[in-house]
């Protein structure tokens, strides 16, 4: 699980062990950062629940609510706005949940969940099962073929009852393409008819400039483990006055809206993190830009057709998406990662079933051009050297993964 | 947060530094086991998304199987029955709308749920959102006066018609005053009606024996933090027979019954904690049995009306519930916490709002009693010279709470 001094040798794909990983997976987890480490491990050792009336559960309290200042100060919100959850995915969940319940429980006319074609799974599933469930009815706005959300559609989906909406979610930064979607003008939409905005920044805080105050959504959705903290923890952003419902019942931590005993440990590592993350995000985009300009060219000098995916200038720095025509996404994963090169196809799988990536199919690729990708996501401890191996390597790889592709046919 | 070498002044009680902090309140949370502190920071510092199919997201991924196993073997069940979360909390709400929603989806006619009056929050309130918004019907059964389940109100339950019945939630050990649950007449009865049986296990696991197979039940919730393991990861242990649906909808991690990232560094902490938990269990109780003995016995020869709780054989080892009368728990807390002394009024209060017990309520003490106790919680690292200062400092903490009672009346 660390960046490993040897490769062991892989017998499935039957190549020989090589000297060091290139760990291009950032977008999926990247390694937490020194200083996020040293503050969680530095409470591991003590005791206190912060809900605890003594001085061992106010010392833990402390360090959670000055964590919460820490977080509030990173995004641009006021820290009675961080909900702590477990993670980016029960962020998801509570905005999509929470918002819908809250809006529809004071108003029956809003069932309606506007959202894009090319969410998370953490948020399409949730609209999903709002949609079985509680009467919502979901409509996944379309994307141009570069990824981003065609704001006239949603202009039109919520002129047509704005009444009837509950929630605009759209994500920041798409997390297999690396689109960002134009939120401002999202914002102006929405706003203009008093429908909340959630966004999950999963992908976007610590890349992109974060400041929820001046951008003007209602929610975000932000991850630890994606920005250098520990997995685990994560926070809904949300704007009081916009209520929310709880999803997880039960002692009322979290001012009701997330029970469960608050992990002091964990969120002071996110803290931490995240703090990292905003202070150092100009120069860390910077870097990720470099080094991805530096990916694109060097991979296209080799595999000349290969198919840039995304939107050119609206992106994450760190995301490079490229289709290989005539190649199967998951061959060429398996033989980079025979050489010590580990990058994914899309998000991370969980099935094991490879299935066309639904960002990629919305964006009008057709199913073999969706199968037939891979995303190096770079991060805080990318190099040249990383990006020239995946150079290097990526011509006999193509060429296997096509001979592969043709015998198979 | 640490247990520490003095004790600041307390402004608000005025009381001077004590020397040591003795930490009474185990049930809240207790230390983390050096061996779970060393597995799970031997993992921060690397890399590797569980989900993710390169290398370091299988070396990640078999951290979680392995740790699994372990915990497995600890309770007793097969690998494939348990599903990691981010806590008991969470565990207890997937538990009980998980199989609510499982079973009513298959049987329209079982919407009944069958639970007791003393449940823990994390039991209560999911099945209250279940009755606001989902159609169950809720029956909390009533318990004795040592807050043991009257099994034959279970029966009657049951029997009246068992086909609309979805679950029975019966709690192993209770967290305010230790009484544990009559569970394997519980699994008779409802298993003779084809009903499935879930326990909130968080204080049981490691203070009891555990052994899910042998006991019959068919979902079990536990808390790393309780145990310990870190905050923020625990299990629900259900057999998969018995259909589960998710409460937490994304990547569908966990085969799909818990998504979000899978936490390897903390469900390695998890899976060393319970395994060590498993393995004193015996010697452990023994440990916590004496001490509790000479704690009840020790303020009981100072505060001769003290009243002991719960059932003195069907009980946690470490849990000693005690009201003292014409007092107020919250004052007796604050004046023990500015002694250096620390524990609880029943469970973490996350309001601030002193509130009687529905625990003591439904074991029929009057509101001024369920107000005027005190759990002291034993672990791992307590000792005598704990129970000892809490005897020496008992007897003028009574009297001054009680002087104060008088005074506000």
């Amino acid at each position: 699980m660390s960046v490993r001094a040897s490769v062991p040798v892989d017998r499935t794909v039957g190549t020989a062990a090589e000297p060091r990983t290139v760990y291009l997976d950032h977008a999926a987890t990247t390694p937490m950062v020194p200083a996020a480490v040293e503050a969680m491990t530095g409470l591991l050792g003590s005791v206190g629940n912060p809900s605890s009336l003594h001085a061992s559960g106010r010392r833990a309290r402390r360090v959670v609510e000055e964590s919460r200042e820490q977080v509030a100060a990173a995004v641009g919100c006021r820290p009675g706005d961080v909900v702590f959850t477990s993670g980016g995915t029960e962020a998801d969940n509570l905005a999509v949940k929470g918002l819908f319940w809250a809006r529809r429980g004071a108003d029956p006319a809003r069932r309606r969940v506007l959202t894009t074609a090319v969410e998370h799974h953490a948020v399409l599933d949730p609209a999903h099962w709002l949609a079985e469930h509680h009467g919502a009815e979901v409509e996944h706005l379309p994307v141009d073929s570069r990824g981003r959300l065609e704001t006239a559609a949603l202009a039109a989906a919520l002129e047509r009852d704005p009444g009837s909406v509950a929630l605009v979610s759209v994500m920041w930064g798409n997390n297999e393409v690396g689109t960002l979607q134009p939120l401002d003008e999202v914002v102006a939409l929405a706003s203009a008819h008093g429908v909340p905005v959630h966004t999950d920044g999963v992908q976007a805080v610590g890349a992109v400039e974060v400041d929820v105050a001046a951008l003007g959504v209602d929610a975000l959705t932000v991850s630890a483990h994606k920005l250098g903290g520990p997995y685990g923890v994560g926070a809904l952003v949300c704007r009081r006055e916009v209520g929310l419902v709880p999803m997880v019942h039960g002692g009322g931590q979290e001012q009701d809206l997330r029970s469960g005993t608050v992990d002091a440990p964990s969120i002071a590592g996110f803290a931490t993190a995240v703090t990292a993350a905003a202070e150092q995000q100009a120069e860390h985009a910077a870097h990720l830009a470099a080094l991805r300009r530096r990916l694109v060219a060097g991979v296209r000098g080799v595999v000349g057709d290969v198919v840039e995916n995304g939107d050119p200038t609206h992106r994450l720095p760190g995301i490079a998406h490229l289709t290989f025509p005539g190649c199967e996404g998951d061959s060429l994963l398996m033989l980079l990662d025979a050489r010590g090169i580990e990058c994914s196809t899309g998000s991370a799988c969980s099935s094991g079933v490879p299935q066309a990536s639904h960002v990629l199919l919305a964006m009008g690729c057709d199913d073999a051009a969706a199968r037939g990708s891979l995303r190096f996501s770079l991060g805080r401890g990318s190099t040249e050297a990383d990006v020239d191996a995946v150079v290097a390597e990526i011509g006999p790889v193509v060429e296997r993964a096509r001979a592969a592709g043709r015998r198979s046919w």
